[in-house]
C-alpha cells in the first residue's frame, strides 16, 4: 500500500492530527513541513530553493509550497525566519546515471532535482514523505532531537543511490562555503562539517550519517575549481580511495546496490555544533533502526506538546491553532550535544551543567508573545533551560551581552534591542526558577548599559537615540524604554530598589521622542529638533523606525499606556489615532520596499511585530469593544487554513503565539507586568493544562460569527469588569468566560479604573 | 647599554655559545633563527618573506639571511623544509604613524616593514634580538614550548605600539586564509585563530596575546573586499567598538603610550591547535613577566639536551656540529596543550594520555638518521612520546594509517613511503618501550598494507610499483623494499614468524626493478618491460624516481648489500659504479629544473636524501678506505660555516643528524639493523652520554686535515676489524678510537666478515 494512502499515524482526533504542517510554507509564511521534534536540533525536510534564485527571502525556510521539485532533504531550517540559513546536510536519493549538479527546476532530469506533486506528500508533526516523481523514490522522514531519520523506497531489485550536496545552503551566495570536510569511515557510516559565513560568519556544522546497509561503492567529489593550492594531494601522493576530503565544494554519492531488503535504505543523520567526533557520539540517541518506532515516538512527544491544549472551535480555527502550537514549540530549540557540550557565541566549545542548551533566540520577534506563550505550555524547566542559556550565552559573550538575534549559539545582530530582558523579567516574575536571579540581574545591566551597541551611549547620554548619530532612533528608544522597564520591574522583585529607580527613570525616556503636535513617535536629532519633513509613512533600513513606519511604530510604549493616551489628548484622540491606523487607504506599494511589512489593514501590518499590540490599545482608552471589533477583522484575514495561510514570517512562532493568545481571549501587551489584555475568543471553549498541572479555561458563550462582541466577562464565575487579566488568576488555574453578543458593550471595561495600568506608569 | 653590545648570557665555552643559529638560514638552507625551545611548539622569530615573492620555495622558513628588512615576528616556522607553511600570528612594533600594509622591501617605511642589519641582529638558541631600523625598537625575543615572549625597547616617552597581521603566511596564496577571528578581551588580552588552506588544509591555529601593560586604544580591521554577505554587522546593529572581528583579512593595531616603564612592552604570545581558551590555558606556562629569567632558562634547556655532546674539533667543524645537534633538537616537535589535548589528523581534538603528543615528522628525511640520532641523545621518555605520537596519529587517521608527513597534528602527503616503519622499528629494536609492541605492528602492516596508497596494491600484485599505473614507481619499490624489512625485523623480535617471514620476502621486492645490463634500478611496465629509452640521469616529478635519477636512486638497498654488489658483477663493479657516481661531469643545470637536488659532487647529491647513504656503500664491497675519501669530499664541502654554510634544506635535522653521524665515524646505513657502517670521524675526540646514563666516545689518533684515512680502529682498547659498529657495544657505552694516517689502509674492513652484512639478506 502507498504511504501516501496509508491512515494517517495518528488518531483522527489527536491534537497532532489537527496540525497542518504545511500552513505557512507558502505566500509569506517562510514555514517549513519537516520533521522535527518539539525544540529539536533537526528540522528534516525537503529544500525546494534552487541556486540561481536571485532572491533568496521567499525561500528562507529552504522549501516553498508552489514549487514543483526538490533539490534534496536538509537537516536544518528555520521555520518562518525573515532572513535565511542553514539547509545542512543535503541528501537526495536517486537511481540510474549521477549527476552532480542540481540542474533546474524547469527542466525535468536536468540534475538530481526531482519533481514532485502536493498529492503524493504528506506532512504530519515529526513526519514527512514525498514521492521523487522523476528517480520513482518514496521518501520518509522522522527525527529525535538530534538525529534525522531518513526511509528511501528505491523498490525491489533497483540499484539504489544517494547523493550528499554540501555546496547547497540557504541564503546562498559565492563565498558562504568555507571549507567542508567528508569522512568515509566503515561501510556504514560518514561524517563531515561545514563550515559557512552567512548569517552568522564561521558557523561549524558536524555531522555523522550512518547507513542501514553497507555501501558498496562511494565516491567523494570536489567541485571546487580555480583553487590556487593543492598540496601534495595530487594523484600518487595521497591515497586513492579519497576517504576523507576537503575543500568548499564537496559532493558524496553512496551507491548501495540492488539487494536491499524490501527495496529500501535507511539514514540517519546526527549533527553537532562541536565536531564529527560529538556527532557520531549523538547518533547514540537513535540506536535502532524501527523506522516506524522512531514515527510513532516522535507522534507522541507532538502529541504530548501539543496536548496541553484542548480546543473546541470552527474546524478551520482548530486548525490553524493546532498548527499555531506546532509552530510554537519549535523554537529556541535545543542546542547542545548529548554530553552536553555546545559552541557558544564565542564560538568555543562549552559544556551545560544541570540545563539544557538551547539557542535559535529570534529575540525582537519572540519576546512579545512566544515567550509569555510558552510560560504557559511548556515546563518549568524547560523555560528555565531558556533563560539559563541566555545567561550563559551572555557569560561567553566577547561582548559581555545577552543574546540579540543567535542561533547555533552565534550571534547575528539581527534587528534591535536587548529583549533577552523583557523574556528574563517575564519568566522571573512568573515565577520561572533554577537560576540566580541576581546574575540574570547583572547580565541585563551588562546589556542595557553596553554603549557601543546599538547606541545605548546616546541613548543615555541624550535620553533617547538621536537620529543623527544611529539609525532607526526611534524604534531603538522606544524598544530601550520597555526592556528598561522589564528590568526595573526584576530588580523591584529583587528589592534592588536603587537599580529599579534608575531604570524606572530610564523606561521613560520614550517620552523625549513624543510629538504631540503630531501625536506620533519621531525621530529626534541630537541638537533636540524633530527630524523635517515629518513623513509617518516613511520606513525603510537606516530611517528613524526598524521594519515600519511612525505609522506603525508610535504606540509602542507598552508599559505606559497613560502617556500615549496624554500624547493624542485624551481617550478620544488615542481611539481615533487608531481607528486611523485600521481605516487608513493604504496600498501594497506604499511598503513593499520593505518585505517584512506585510499582513496591512490600514497601516497595521499583522504580518510584522511592531503591530502586534496595537489592537488591543483600545482597551487603554476604555474601548475594549473596539479591541474586539479589529480582532474579528484581524484573525480571519491573517490567519487561514493552507499553505499561503500567514499574512507574513511566522518569526519562529510569534505570529502563531500571537493567534494562540488571541484566539483564548487575552494578550501579553507589556511582558513583565504579570497581566494580559483581555480582548475576545475564537474558539468555543479551550482548556490549557498549565505547567504547575492546573487548569486554566475559556470558554465562549453564544459564539457565533456575527457575535463579534463582548457583552460581559466572569472570571471563575465571579462578573469580571477589568479589561485586564492577572497572570497570579490565570496560573492558579481558573475558567474565563465570554457572553459573545452582536451589539457591542461599550461600558465594559470602560471606566479608568477597569483599564490596564493607564493612570500611572505600571509598576 | 645596547642589547647587541652585552656579552653572550652563555658562558663562551658552553655548548649554546658554539651554535650559531644563523647556519642554514641562507642558501638553500631553509632554517629558521628564531627563539625556540628543544621540540617547542613555538619558534618566534623574524620573517622576511615578502607577500608578492613570485617563488616562495626560497622563503619557506619565512626568513632569510640575505633580506634586508623584516616583515615582523611570527611564532611558528619550519626549520629546514622543502615546503613552506606557518608564519602564524605576526608581530609588529611600531612608532609613528599606523601602516596596514608591509610595504616594499625596496622602498623603506613604504608599510610596516622596516630594515634591519646583522650588526644589530643577534641569535642564540632560545633568543633572538633586532634592531628595527625604520622604527628605532630594538626587539627581544624568547620562548618557552607553548608560549613566545616579546620584549619591544621603544625608548622612553615613546609611543609603543604593535601590529597584529593575521593576513601573512608562509607559502603564501590568495586563497590560503579561510577565516580568522580576533577578540579582545579586557586591557591586556587578545585572542583569536585563523584557519588556512595550504600545505595541511583546514588547519586551525588559535592564539592568546597577552600584554605585560594595558592597552590604551586599539583597532581591529578587516581588509577584505568583495565580502558577498556581510550580515548585520553594519553600523547600527552590531556593536560600534568591534571587540571582536571575524573575516579572512585581519589586522590588530595596539596601542600603549608614552608612559611604558622603562619605554618597554613585553607580550606572551600562547598558541593551541585545539582553540583560543586553551591557548589561554597554555599561557600558564609562563606566568611571570622577567624576560630575562625567561631567557636564561631557554639557554638552560638547550644547554642540557646539547650538552650531552663533548666536542673536541677544530673551532669551524665545533660550530658546526652543535648547531647541527641544535638543529636536529627542534623536530618532531611538541603540539599538544597544556592539559594534553591536542588537534589529531582527523582534524578533531584528542587528549594524549601518559605521553606528550608531538607532531612535524618529515619522516621521508627523517628516519634516515634523524631518528637514529635522537635515539642515541633524547631520552627513552622522549623517543617513546615520538612512537606514540605516531601510534595516536594512526589511530586517528581517517585512511588507518601512520603518518607521511605530518605537522600540526595533520596530514600533507608530501613525499613517498611509509617510513614510520623504520622509525618504530628502530626505536623498539633499540629498546624504546612505552608503547604497545603488538599494537604498533598492526599499526605498521596497516600502512604497508593500505592499497590506496601510493601504489601500494599494485606493488603487492606485481611486486614493484609499474611505471604505467604510478609516478615514481622505482623509488617507491625501493623505498618500501626496506620500510618492509623494518616490519619483518620487529616482527621477528616479537615471535611474530609468519609475518616476519612475509615481510621478508616483500623486502625481496626491489630485486624486480635490478637491472643487470645497466647496473641501475630502473622502472618497469605492468607488463614486466624497463622503461624506454632509458636515461640515468632523468628526473623529474611524476618521473620513476623522486627527487632524484637513477645515478642517485639506484643504490637504495640499505638492509641488502649483496644483492646490490651482484647486479653490478661483483665488489669491483660496486666501487666502479660508486666512483662513477661522484667524478661523473656533471652540471648544476643537469638537475637545476629540482630544487631539491642540491649539494652535487657528480650525480652525488647531499643536499637531498637519497644521497645520504651512498658514500658508506664502498664498505659492502670491503673497501671502507673509499668511504672515507668521499667522506673527505662531502663534509668540508657541505657544511660550512655562514649563513649558506648549509648544502641543502635541512629537512628538519636530517642533515645535521648526517653529519653528527660521520663526524663520530659512523652512520646507520640501515635503521633496523641495530647495526652503524664505520666511516671516518671529523672531530678530535667527542664524547655521547647516551640516555642510558653510559657515555660513548670517539677518538681520533693522529687527526690531521691530511690524514684522510682510517689506518686501525679499536673498541674499548681492543682491534676493531670490521667496518661494522653493534648498536649493542655503542649502546653498553664504549670508546672507538680511530688511528688516522694520509694513506689508506685497503686491508681494513676489506675481508668477506668484515663488511656490513653482504653475505646473505641481512637478518
Amino acid at each position: 500500500m502507498s504511504i501516501f494512502a496509508a491512515r494517517a499515524l495518528a488518531a483522527p482526533d489527536s491534537p497532532s492530527a489537527a496540525v497542518d504542517v504545511f500552513i505557512g510554507t507558502g505566500g509569506d509564511g517562510h514555514c517549513h513541513p519537516g520533521a522535527t521534534r518539539p525544540f529539536g536540533m533537526v528540522q528534516l525536510g525537503p529544500d525546494t530553493a534552487h541556486r540561481s534564485h536571485r532572491e533568496s527571502y521567499p525561500w528562507c525556510a529552504g522549501y516553498r509550497y508552489e514549487d514543483e521539485s526538490i533539490l534534496g532533504f536538509s537537516h536544518t531550517h528555520f521555520s518562518g525566519t525573515g532572513h535565511g540559513d542553514l539547509g545542512d546536510v543535503l541528501l537526495m536519493p536517486f537511481t540510474g546515471a549521477t549527476r552532480l549538479e542540481p540542474g533546474y527546476p524547469e527542466r525535468a532530469m536536468s540534475g538530481y532535482r526531482s519533481r514532485f506533486s502536493h498529492e503524493l506528500e504528506r506532512g504530519e508533526p515529526g513526519y514527512y514523505a514525498v514521492r521523487l516523481l522523476d528517480h520513482e523514490i518514496d521518501v520518509e522522514l522522522t527525527a529525535s532531537e538530534r538525529v534525522g531519520l531518513h526511509r528511501y523506497h528505491y523498490g525491489s531489485g533497483i540499484a539504489g543511490k544517494l547523493l550528499l550536496d554540501l555546496r547547497t545552503s540557504l541564503y546562498d551566495h559565492k563565498d558562504k562555503n568555507q571549507w567542508a570536510r567528508l569522512r568515509l569511515r566503515g561501510d556504514r557510516l560518514v561524517t563531515g562539517m561545514r563550515q559557512t559565513r552567512g548569517w552568522a560568519p564561521g558557523r561549524q556544522l558536524h555531522f555523522a550519517i550512518e547507513f542501514s546497509q553497507p555501501l558498496l561503492r562511494s565516491e567523494l567529489h570536489n567541485t571546487e575549481d580555480g583553487i590556487a593550492y593543492r598540496g601534495f594531494r595530487t594523484p600518487g601522493r595521497a591515497p586513492q580511495d579519497k576517504r576523507v576530503l576537503e575543500g568548499t565544494k564537496l559532493l558524496g554519492v553512496f551507491e548501495f546496490g540492488a539487494e536491499l531488503p524490501q527495496g529500501q535504505l535507511l539514514v540517519k543523520v546526527a549533527i553537532s555544533t562541536v565536531s564529527e567526533d560529538q556527532a557520531i557520539a549523538n547518533l547514540a540517541e537513535m540506536p535502532g533502526w524501527d523506522f516506524d518506532a522512531e514515527r510513532r515516538a516522535a507522534a507522541a512527544a507532538w502529541d504530548e506538546a501539543l496536548g496541553v491544549l484542548e480546543i473546541e472551535a470552527d474546524e478551520a480555527m482548530r486548525r490553524n491553532l493546532y498548527t499555531a502550537q506546532y509552530h510554537a514549540l519549535q523554537a529556541p530549540s535545543l542546542f547542545m550535544d548529548l554530553d552536553g557540550q555546545y559552541r557558544g557565541p564565542d564560538n568555543q566549545v562549552h559544556r551545560a551543567e544541570g540545563f539544557r542548551y538551547h539557542s535559535t533566540f529570534s529575540l525582537w520577534d519572540t519576546y512579545r508573545a512566544l515567550h509569555p506563550w510558552l510560560l504557559l505550555c511548556q515546563s518549568e524547566q524547560r523555560n528555565s533551560d531558556f533563560i539559563q542559556s541566555l545567561l550563559v550565552s551572555q557569560a561567553h559573550s566577547p561582548h559581555g551581552i545577552l543574546p540579540v538575534w543567535q542561533f547555533h549559539g552565534l550571534e547575528t545582530w539581527c534587528m534591535i534591542g536587548y529583549h533577552a530582558l523583557p523574556v528574563i523579567a517575564d519568566a522571573w516574575l512568573k515565577g520561572v526558577r533554577g537560576f540566580d536571579p541576581q546574575r540574570a540581574l547583572q547580565a541585563m545591566r551588562a546589556s542595557a548599559e553596553y554603549a557601543p551597541y546599538g547606541g545605548i551611549g546616546d541613548y543615555l547620554q541624550y535620553g533617547y537615540v538621536p537620529f543623527d548619530l544611529e539609525g532607526e532612533g526611534a524604534s531603538k528608544t522606544l524598544e530601550y524604554s520597555f526592556d528598561d522597564w522589564t528590568l526595573a520591574r526584576m530588580a523591584e522583585s529583587l528589592g534592588e530598589a536603587e537599580t529599579a529607580a534608575t531604570y524606572y527613570r530610564r523606561a521613560q525616556s520614550f517620552r523625549h521622542l513624543l510629538d504631540p503636535q503630531t501625536g506620533f513617535v519621531r525621530g529626534k536629532s541630537s541638537a533636540g529638533e524633530f527630524r523635517l519633513p515629518f513623513d509617518p509613512t516613511a520606513a525603510g533600513y537606516g530611517s528613524d523606525y526598524t521594519e515600519g513606519s511612525a505609522w506603525q511604530y508610535s504606540w509602542y510604549v507598552p508599559h505606559d499606556g497613560a502617556a500615549l493616551v496624554a500624547n493624542l489628548g485624551g481617550d478620544a484622540g488615542l481611539v481615533k489615532r487608531l481607528d486611523e491606523i485600521f481605516e487608513a487607504e493604504t496600498n501594497a506599494k506604499m511598503y513593499s520596499h520593505m518585505e517584512d511589512i506585510a499582513g496591512l489593514i490600514g497601516h497595521y501590518a499583522h504580518g510584522n511585530e511592531p503591530s502586534h499590540h496595537i489592537a488591543y490599545l483600545y482597551a487603554f482608552a476604555g474601548a475594549p469593544w473596539k479591541t474586539q471589533a479589529r480582532l474579528a477583522q484581524i484573525v480571519p484575514s491573517q490567519y487561514k487554513n493552507g499553505a499561503a495561510g500567514l499574512a507574513g514570517n511566522d518569526d519562529l512562532g510569534q505570529m502563531s503565539a500571537w493567534l494562540l493568545f488571541s484566539a483564548l481571549g487575552f494578550y501579553p501587551v507589556a511582558p513583565g507586568s504579570n497581566e494580559y489584555v483581555i480582548g475576545r475568543p475564537f474558539v468555543r471553549a479551550a482548556r490549557l493544562r498549565l505547567p504547575n498541572g492546573r487548569v486554566f479555561s475559556v470558554r465562549a458563550e453564544n459564539y457565533a460569527e456575527e457575535n463579534v462582541y463582548v457583552g460581559r466577562v466572569t472570571l471563575n464565575g465571579r462578573e469580571h469588569h477589568s479589561s485586564v487579566l492577572a497572570h497570579e488568576a490565570l496560573a492558579a488555574g481558573a475558567e474565563l468566560v465570554f457572553h459573545m453578543q452582536a451589539e457591542p458593550n461599550k461600558d465594559w471595561g470602560a471606566a479608568p479604573a477597569q483599564r490596564p495600568y493607564t493612570q500611572t506608569p505600571y509598576r
